[in-house]
């Protein structure tokens, strides 16, 4: 027997279970999506916890509060489609200059703009979300490369992307945010990309070095969904630098959602009760 | 023995005969691309004209310039990755709020919105734009239904678009501009469609009805690559209608044009030197 606590939107059509507020018997726990520090703080009045299931893919915030003993598994899968299309989304508004006509309302700037058909894409991480942008590009007469942390069939590994770089109309950054990529983009990996090319980032924002992004102002364009700091100041120089596109961390925040996240809740919550394995576990529980 | 008159931007590797500006012995004859009207005009000073050859897929501004006994070849294929591409993006931008993000500079105005994904998009024009569409869209998570002139193989005929309209989160269109689609978006077309439902028109701007169109104002979102007047005047009520995204006629006016545009005229000027049929007749000259 267990008792599972679920963020009131996630409603499962057959409860495995009695959902309940009373923390100290939760064995179950499924922080609310993008919620305050204090849904990942709870955890330690949980004793009797022993799987936390996120609703993101991006697992950087929770380690640090997920008590040992206790898996931890991630959304991987449920924002795929959402962020995936936002990236393409942003590659074809930067390319045809959908945001400059956006502001210029009133005003018709015909002029021909750089097409992303032809264009060379270069998307880093090759998970979920990065599989998911390069299914999505496969018809859009590009040349797609993915590159994943170790080399395999049909990525490149990490040690390559120095040599790809210069290569690239169009560099996507689909990584988780760890030790290996935090601060990734610094000032040598943008000098290595070339003039008039574009950056988007849908990862994490402190994949990128905002020093060093500004630092390269007028010279790369960039479409970031997240930002380091985040929520960016409204005085931040990066909302003015020119050819920049900045969407406020809505890659996973859609309609596409809570059907996936509902779908993913109700089957690993069956997994546990009848004691199969879990999917997407960062971290087990020995 | 033909005298070409092409366009200077198209500058073709292995000319097949020299370039002309002699009108009078002008064979075959390719208008600038989106030029003024006296590019289609000056076909009258042409005696000895055989063969025009377009560069945009519509004809409509082209038929009446056209002299009789004169062969007609549209530029269908050329545009379509460029336009397909635009219209997927217009989708995105509009779901998404990339627009209403671009406009917002300096504020993070996170928030949950639709996704592409789980969408049902009714593509109305069935030609190469509304394949090159539906195959973009493939990989996206949506369901797709594509509508021609007469039923075939996996396309819905005329007759059951106000059948389909109640059914579509967004409607797109790519048709050509004829008699049989001026003035079809009209009041009873938009009035079948559902309470915030997109509207995307990459087609032709009088293929909707503009006056009908604004009085849906707040009940239905559009993105228009085209308009009805073109270009816009600055006052006009459909810039500030709310939930609308409006791009300059840029459709085809990428840099995706030139390469498969110098393709097309290098096969043409090929096929009619050495007497084979040519591609994309729209008017034959008997």
């Amino acid at each position: 027997m267990c008792a599972a606590w679920v963020p009131d939107e996630i409603v499962l059509e057959h409860p495995v279970m009695p959902l309940t507020r009373d923390v100290s018997r939760v064995t179950f726990y499924v922080p609310q999506y993008m919620g305050a520090p204090d849904t990942l703080e709870i955890m330690a009045h949980m004793p009797q916890l022993r799987v936390v299931q996120l609703l993101t893919a991006g697992f950087d915030n929770a380690l640090a509060h997920v008590p040992s003993g206790v898996t931890l598994c991630n959304a991987a899968g449920v924002h795929d489609a959402s962020t995936a299309e936002l990236a393409v989304g942003l590659m074809i508004a930067a390319q045809r200059g959908i945001d400059d006509f956006a502001r210029a309302r009133g005003t018709w700037l015909h002029a021909r703009r750089q097409s992303l058909a032809d264009s060379r894409v270069l998307i880093i991480g090759a998970g979920g979300v990065g599989q998911a942008i390069a299914r999505r590009l496969d018809p859009f007469e590009v040349d797609v490369r993915l590159v994943g942390q170790q080399m395999r069939d049909g990525v490149h590994g990490a040690a390559e992307i120095p040599d790809l770089l210069p290569w690239a109309d169009i560099v996507v950054l689909a990584v988780p945010l760890n030790a290996h990529t935090e601060g990734m983009v610094d000032a040598a990996f943008l000098a290595r990309m070339r003039s008039g090319a574009l950056l988007v980032n849908v990862a994490r924002g402190s994949v990128v070095q905002t020093e060093a992004l500004l630092a390269e102002s007028g010279r790369i364009r960039v479409a970031l969904d997240v930002t380091d700091p985040e929520p960016l100041p409204s005085d931040h120089p990066l909302w003015v630098m020119p050819g920049v596109i900045i969407t406020p961390h809505v890659g996973g925040n859609t309609s596409a959602y809570l059907p996936r996240a509902t779908r993913l809740v109700a089957e690993q919550l069956e997994r546990f009760v009848q004691g199969l394995p879990l999917r997407n576990v960062i971290r087990s529980a020995q």
